[in-house]
């Protein structure tokens, strides 16, 4: 993915001011019948995301707001989980005194469908053969996401957010949010993010999933029973990275 | 390797300007007790560089012009072998009254050592062991590359290159041709090239030899009996042909 790295950096002295311990929640939809109708014209269902929340939704629905994270986040954002030290992503930014202040706010954070954290993805059991989707799953696009998304939203009674926010492919959501449902966003902040891909980017991202591919371990995409392609994705992720920076950053 | 692709395109309506058919040549040097002194502080010996000539040496020794090829090339800049259908690579710049002009030049394209396309490289038996050397042989720079070049120019009796020209590591050599022995070059044409590398060309390079040893066909470095790592290479070309291009160009 072209461009973001969210800061993990966790300032020690702002214990206090964490969101504290949270959990991860779940949510079903598109059961057989309802399927999620994809870009693509394939339907996906039944559908899990995976989301967690910070702060309270007030009395009238009017402070909430959707934080979509990048190619290999997730729906844990800010807080730790019970028992582990695993601080969100976004813990800087989420919290009380923080940008996104939980004192005022009603912070949302999903993992998008095909993430496979927690959200249906490849890795998820297709219902139809019992075993992972793996190459079986429907391509998504960021469109798709967002449409999964708008259920989540829907279903927490959320006629209208605040704000959508979030940086690379969570910026890429944030643009497709204002897009497909302008009247249910107040206000947007895409950040280091693209409308669409440059022929550059979309050579970087091709080479990535080549370096994958490439991998014997990536058996075709069936390796769930046997372990990730880790030297395929360690190529991607250093193909990666270097288009995070420019020539000059790198001095 | 950044930046240069040779034109390999051939203008069949000027047959008749090509040098024709030509033989590549063998320079033997570096034997025991003078192997090459290289920049590391290791030695490499014996030496043997593949090398190709179009044109005639003048009467005076001042005609002559070195080109030095990139990367993935070799010695056969001009031409074709007996009874084969491989156009040199730099096929429309030399010959009968092209640019470099073997009515009037003569120019010689040497292999580069480590090039193993005929001059000495890790595919080369090495003496000591009866195998090829695979990863004993030395680190080898650009410097090393231009003093073994230097050993062929003075054996041709050359001493001084009325050019000496070559795009991307060829042009890198042009330049250290100026450097190492400014008296000997009377004029440079150095290419789409670098006297050093920016941090970002080293980082594609190094994911560049990653996507190599990523490949179980590397066998680290010990693939000689077994066949290429190509599927590592395929990745590693791929990188190296975004950066040949700026994102405009790709549009």
């Amino acid at each position: 993915m072209t461009g973001f790295k969210m800061i993990e950096k966790r300032n020690d002295n702002n214990k206090q001011y964490t969101v504290g311990v949270v959990e991860t929640a779940f949510h079903s939809f598109a059961e057989p019948g309802y399927e999620l109708r994809l870009e693509s014209g394939d339907n996906l269902g039944p559908i899990t995301q995976a989301y967690e929340t910070y702060g309270r939704l007030n009395s009238d629905k009017s402070n909430a707001i959707l934080v979509c994270h990048a190619l290999s986040g997730d729906a844990h954002a800010a807080g730790v989980h019970e028992g582990q030290n695993n601080i969100g992503w976004w813990d800087d930014m989420i919290g009380p005194g923080k940008a996104f202040d939980t004192e005022r706010y009603f912070v949302v954070c999903s993992n998008v469908i095909g993430g496979c954290k927690g959200s249906t993805g490849p890795s998820s059991i297709n219902p139809m053969i019992g075993r992972p989707y793996a190459m079986d799953f429907p391509f998504v696009t960021i469109s798709d996401m967002v449409n999964a998304q708008k259920h989540l939203i829907d279903f927490l009674g959320i006629e209208r957010l605040l704000s959508v926010t979030g940086g690379s492919m969570g910026g890429m959501q944030v643009l497709q949010w204002v897009a497909s449902y302008p009247e249910m966003v107040r206000s947007a902040i895409p950040i280091a993010t693209t409308k669409k891909h440059s022929p550059q980017q979309i050579a970087f991202n091709e080479v990535a999933r080549q370096a994958i591919m490439a991998d014997p371990d990536w058996r075709d995409g069936g390796y769930y029973e046997h372990g990730q392609p880790n030297k395929g994705l360690a190529v991607a992720r250093m193909i990666g990275h270097i288009t995070f920076m420019s020539d000059q950053s790198m001095e």
